[in-house]
């Protein structure tokens, strides 16, 4: 089961608002709203989706990588922990 | 009119196809995918946006704000535009 | 002569100040510090840079790229000007 | 003992060639380079600086994290090493 499992719901509610912020960027160019005020909207998504990502590695390091650590391993698990933070740190 | 007229299509195109990864992260979550992949999903998603704000940027630099250098101005475009050039960067 | 010469004086002072925070956390590392106080620290100097990227940006748009669009021009430095956008924004 | 404590020696080079690199930034500017390519090089310092944060990170992982982690608990540990990365993020 994956670590996230228990906030399940409260990263479904974020997805759903993010994916309503994104239609309205797109509703913000079809009406050519001003072109520095859809630039501010898109970060602002972007920061939801840092969010997002951080609660699911939050979920992860608690769940999958805690039970490999405390099972005496682990290694893999933070190899890999490390490489995911790399790529969202440079997107 | 704003800059990005031109580029509206391409604009829209590529937000559609956001809002489908989104739904596709919301959809991997429901499916108890790994973590791991979730936040490499998200971190696609970023980069996406991200090329949606240098796009939007592009339209801006070349239409507003080169409209106001050439009408002899600009100072206040190229201060709002460095400010959203550092809230892109700190989202 | 580059748009940023007259910010000069105030980039070389941070960018000395940044120099002594680098040198900070290696002492930090050297007398062992806290790894999470280390990576904040890390973090503020990445703030500092990103002001320098800034700073230097606004100089070329309001020198370079100017002058150029004031000549009638332009396009090749918005061009390259995207560019280094993306790179900065990637690392 | 930090959990670092192993890759001193590697994270005490790159922090001096980081070092370097923003010595010749400042002369780079002394010297009136070109914009674009003193933008370009903060830009490498800072891909430089995330390594560095990584590198941290890592060791603080495999160090703190996991000894408290086998103790039982780390709950305080995950807590507060979800913080820094979300410092790191958004700088």
């Amino acid at each position: 089961m994956p670590g996230y499992t228990m906030q399940k719901q409260q990263l479904q509610t974020r997805l759903r608002r993010i994916e309503g912020q994104v239609r309205g960027v797109a509703r913000m160019i079809d009406e050519d709203k001003y072109c520095v005020d859809v630039v501010t909207q898109v970060a602002a998504i972007q920061a939801a989706l840092d969010k997002v990502s951080l609660g699911l590695l939050d979920g992860h390091i608690r769940g999958c990588v805690r039970d490999e650590i405390k099972a005496g391993g682990g290694e893999a698990k933070v190899d890999e922990l490390l490489e995911v933070m790399d790529r969202v740190l440079r997107r």
